[in-house]
């Protein structure tokens, strides 16, 4: 799949207690995870009791944030977060973290997730009087946890997140400490740290990594962490943990570099890669991988198939966002700047493209026909995962049902819709065999872990509207 | 007293319902308006239920708004707002309107004035389940007025706001109609007018003069005005009405061309001049007026006495934020680069030197010393208005008590301190006899109309502080 | 005349050999004189023989320069420059001052006036192999002055300048020091100043006057000044003195306070009110200004009238950029948002309004239309020149011949186009008799000094356009 | 090499004659050169005789266009620029193409390279009364390209380039044409291509492929194109061609999939990786690359050795511009931002690590000492190029000679400095063997073409400094 552009995960998060440099631990744990959401970046740090500094606005971690405002962001303790929009532009109050003042407290939370009982949950908060600023379904989050009447913070999440329904991997500041939650589920990942007497948690572990942090596990699903001077304090949600950990963070999201149960996502993709050859083997001259993030995949596929693997396509990492001129074929064009084919590389050869996955489609039978027009006698195309299939309710941003490829061509007509020789992709049943039966396949099975209300679900979008005024750069 | 450097009035607020050029006439509205506060500005549009609107941001109007975001604020109807920060920096989320979505209803509330319960009132919101995102007592206001269950604005702002204390002229969005409400006091002005079968509400009449919106007269204390499809509804506050109008409107804030009572402000300045010179009169070859804000007083001072009025003092209008030099003294500098002295109109002449006001007078020493230097023989200083010598509590921004002159040095030494041959200032008399006694001048005399308890007044600023990151122009 | 609407000036300069603040006194010094160019700004230092540093961008100083940026301007002298644009947008390689590197030496050059043989001088020079940036005729003096073979700046420029027709006050910064030239009829300003053994060069006194330097005099037409290490040279160009200084300068463009021929500009307006009442007097009950470039000889033709002067015209000073909207007569429009009458001063008396000059009589007119809607019984207006009929080519820049109010409308007509009761405005003779028959008063009598012909006056434009992108504020 | 960091190219250059999206055709082309230079970007375009519009800014590709500037460059043809600083920072002056008005005729110039006796070449103009206003050696070219008397652009650029040594890949725009043109050792790239009967100049044929150009293949060593409406002009340069094109390009600099003598730079670097195994054998059980620059090398490396690629290094794409904090190692946190090891590829085995080339060796000092830290067993550093021994003058900004890790660390100590178990770079004969002999190896050989001497060449750097204000993003 061609990265960013059919998927998106909508988070990432981070937190520390304690650290000298609490703020550039943040600001580098937010940097490393980057590809997990590039619409905007958070900062919250404090001191303790009393002191609370925020920063946050639209863009990468490296234009919201430059060494004066770190300097600025003073503290021992503190989260972050970055996020991509859902459909049609971040407003600015929806920037994370989000905080309050409560009762004299500061309490701040960045959520990375969705939950699936949000608009049900609003109602019942607005009837008791809750006023809400945003559409989020991280603010109900927050007036949960703040409305229970107790001094302890893990009493606090305890009973205000029982009955909570859908993905949520949290990290929280209180007044003295900071924790990080993982719904009974534990969809998306989050990770435990340690550096010199801290505590770090993260979204994924290459977030440790860049600080010298060690990656000490988990927060299991169901599972919660409250660290203040008092040390840490590990607790269980109310609701019974059922884990299902997302595949696709080992699919695509994830960075190679980083963790699922103690071994790296790249590892798990060569292992994709190789029963993909398995299922869909191919006599070809060369193994091509549609970079980056397929090469993991295409590694495996090319060891199993015991053909070289060779580099057919090479990827403009200075995309910026560029514009197609009135009249050219959008998609094409777009593939264009991003992708170009060296032609004595598939000239002449039988070429098998493997990619990660596929959603749309549109994208992959550019990057076909582009290596057939370079020359290739046949293009086999790969894909390391089964087709997705239908619409994830736990955090990804995905297209309408009706754009998957699955819904729009018949399994006959693949090959010839995406004008290769062959198509194969991989089957359920190996994808579970590689990321284990206790993960979350819905999106390509459509077998989702609890039953989802839409009605209950989804917020009504506020009609209130927040023109942005971009200024150019 | 030197523009804007003492004294600060907090806001300016602007509604129309409705208009078929509803934001470009709040634009203009505000822009008039503009010397009631220069830190920010908002304007909230609607074409009906449950459509909203918002843009706002740091800075002028018209830096903040161009056409095309005017273009983009569609709607028929509307509110918008200008504001000072109070000391120390203006947060992006306290820029008004604020807007809050409730139930499926946007709510959007512009605020001039300040809530002297409004710690108290916070207190027992947040008891009561409320969340608070900034520490503005605006936002008290919206929850009190959201909270009550009723379908009907004009209800809900009547039991909203009974109890409250303090000064507050509001408009307020509904999502059907438009309102503006004063508070029993009256302490801050807000005007109703007509155009074309709409309905305008402003701070100042200047706003409306803009528009050719014709002025209709006040939104009288503890009266309120609610305005949609239906037509007009004017209603009683809760709280019975005792008008006191603030007199600082009239010496100082509001513009000369704007209306108190039915007559310019020109004309009640002119008049303050007159007794000015009756109570302090002075031998002079010529009156000078410290420009603008002294211009009118200056007047009448000068056609009092019978002695020419010359223009001594010249005001540069291109201040923007120029910065001082180390080592410079700052006031000395930033006096000199607002005025300049024309030499040959004081050089070798007594002149009177008309101020409008006197609060920590150090900016007036620096006016009558650069005079000095350049060749008066003698140099009076006049006031049209008497000593500052108590805070305000209902909407004006001021420096801290010590800090006045009146505090800081003995009457009889004020002319040796200023280094003027004599100094005069009026009587609090003849202050209430021009501006009536049914008008706050607390910040002169001391009798606050009720007694305000600082406890219960003053909500603890939010430990929490948003980091500014000001681009440079 | 509406201030900046009709006429403008082209451009103010600055310069200062030595002071420890240079970058600091010029960024006043510009501040200062901020009125005569608001689109650009820039400012060049030097500690010495091979050391320049130069800062110039669009926008007005106080925008342009902030403390760091002035801080970085180290050095202890240089020169700085303010101006408009002449048609059509300010290129950014035209904001001054020009800077070159030559042979090893830099020089730069502020430019105050206009080339009126620049075509035919950029002609012979580009014979002889030079080649140009720009479509300024400032570049052309760049380049005669520095192809002059000689070490000794006074020789350069004497050479270099000879022949040059048309105006210039020029500010150049050597490699080793500062100087200052004004053309042989000195048709705009310059002056010179003293501050603790240092020496200053302005456009404008009021410049001095921020920085407390002491006015010396004027740099005499044909004259020079070269300042360096040595001390200060005076020099004489080798084209004989015709004195024609501007008469609009003190009609119009500088500054109240700012000195011409020892007196300040304030007392020749208030003589120019006076002998307009002479010429035309009016049975008024007030007299008021069009502020503020016409208080002063408002008030001078008050004191003739035995008038008292009132203020019925309230000039707003946060004009920014304000836009119409689509459908409103814009001239009616940006008249309401920068003007508004105090009704009462006006309303059932007979007015004088007096402006200091008329140009395209467009504004004047909405003005008295918007007195007289206001409530006035009469308005007579008065104007304290003669009328604009003929181009300037002398460095100020006017809307096309076509356009001037006396090409369009018959004098016989006037009172009835501006809608007023009467019109008078001074004549030819009264002028002469206020600022001296040594002036040029050519846009009003179309008595040029010198014969201009266009052919070898205007460098044709570049037909190369710098797209400007404007950021958004 | 890590990317970026040790050396940089100077520039890519675009030109096109004719094409209906002329500047959308430069803006892509200019996208996909984007890895030549990062730090500015211009765009001029013509629609004939007398027309001509110029954008240029510092920035990105991305950054500098929009899609209403590039709308705005109306024309047929034009050229374009992206490219590096050298030290200090990029003068807004500086920015490409430069674009000059010379008697009526617009002439804009987009430049690779570096010219070696510029000083002297800039001297002999100054003698002749020319101006420079940039220390630029491409000012230098204008300047003689423009005084040749002929009407002929071919003329003018034959005559005007006699005579000048160094490195010129040259694209202009003429009144009526646009031209192309190399020097006669051909150092820099140029490619000629050709879509719908217009033609097109690029550095590298990357640029082609974005546009769907066809590849017509390069413009040779000492030779020129000139195409207006006559169609085009191939005309050889009055200097005798001595082809020597950089080998360095093949190296490190140009994309892969761009072509280098008609076949792709990735197969070329595929060739190196071999022959650097079969001179530097290494015993291991997985070859790593450090990527993105060496993928290809080491995919030859993995080749020859018969042993498995594998990914054992991931590459942040989203790099911006992070800062370290006080007292963090700059350089090992640098790398720690821009590269993370896979620990479980790692870990336990001994890997072979291929960089492309190596010049300072600091940064591939942390990426094996990582690797180490992450628990391979034995690291083997092999580099796909010889030694960077001697500076650049033809126009790569490298590091001071003695920043070259060849002169800091005696060739025995290599492998203990770079803590490696054994290092082991390319034979200059083999170097020689893959680029051909006809190529400029100077740097690694100290070899140069012809003798540069460094008084001759190096223009005097202005002691004219433009300080620059970065508006932070």
């Amino acid at each position: 799949m061609t990265q960013h552009s059919d998927l998106r995960e909508k988070c990432g998060v981070f937190g520390v207690f304690q650290s000298p440099s609490a703020a550039h631990d943040i600001y580098l744990g937010l940097h490393a995870q980057q590809h997990r959401g590039q619409e905007s970046a958070g900062i919250v740090t404090s001191r303790g009791p009393g002191h609370c500094l925020v920063y946050k606005d639209h863009g990468l971690v490296s234009q919201v944030f430059d060494r004066d405002i770190v300097e600025q962001l003073d503290g021992q303790f503190g989260i972050g977060h970055v996020r991509y929009s859902t459909s049609g532009g971040l407003s600015r109050k929806d920037i994370q973290p989000l905080v309050v003042n409560h009762r004299g407290l500061n309490i701040a939370l960045a959520h990375n997730g969705n939950i699936t009982n949000a608009a049900a949950l609003k109602e019942e908060l607005e009837v008791g009087g809750s006023l809400f600023t945003s559409s989020s379904d991280s603010e109900v989050l927050l007036h949960r946890i703040v409305r229970v009447r107790s001094d302890d913070p893990v009493e606090q999440m305890r009973q205000g997140l029982r009955g909570i329904e859908g993905a949520y991997s949290l990290v929280l500041k209180f007044d003295r400490g900071v924790a990080a939650v993982r719904d009974p589920h534990g969809f998306r990942p989050l990770h435990v740290g340690r550096r010199d007497g801290g505590w770090y948690f993260a979204s994924e572990t290459c977030a440790f990594d860049i600080l010298d942090v060690e990656t000490v596990g988990e927060v299991a699903p169901g599972e919660g962490w409250y660290v203040d001077a008092d040390g840490p304090r590990q607790f269980r949600l109310l609701d019974p943990p059922v884990p299902r950990m997302c595949a696709f963070e080992v699919v695509y999201f994830s960075r190679p570099d980083s963790l699922f149960r103690g071994r790296s996502i790249h590892q798990f993709r060569i292992e994709l890669g190789r029963r993909l050859f398995e299922e869909h083997p191919a006599e070809v001259d060369a193994v091509i991988a549609v970079p980056d993030s397929s090469n993991s995949a295409a590694l495996g596929f090319a060891q199993a198939a015991g053909v070289p693997l060779d580099i057919g396509l090479i990827r403009s990492h200075y995309t910026g966002r560029t514009f197609i001129a009135p009249g050219q074929s959008a998609r094409a064009a777009k593939v264009k700047q991003k992708f170009n084919v060296v032609r004595d590389v598939v000239e002449g050869r039988r070429v098998a493209v493997v990619d990660d996955s596929i959603v749309r489609g549109t994208t992959c039978r550019q990057i076909v026909k582009l290596i057939r027009e370079h020359g290739a006698t046949a293009v086999h195309f790969r894909v390391a995962s089964p087709m997705v299939s239908n619409p994830c309710y736990y955090g990804i941003d995905m297209p309408t049902r009706e754009e998957f490829l699955v819904n729009r061509v018949p399994h006959a007509e693949l090959a010839r819709y995406l004008t290769a020789d062959s198509v194969g992709y991989l089957s359920p049943a190996s994808l579970r065999a590689v990321v284990g039966a206790d993960t979350c396949r819905a999106c390509f099975t459509g077998e989702y872990p609890v039953p989802v209300d839409p009605a209950r679900s989804v917020i009504q979008k506020h009609s209130e509207v927040e023109i942005e005024h971009h200024a150019v750069l």
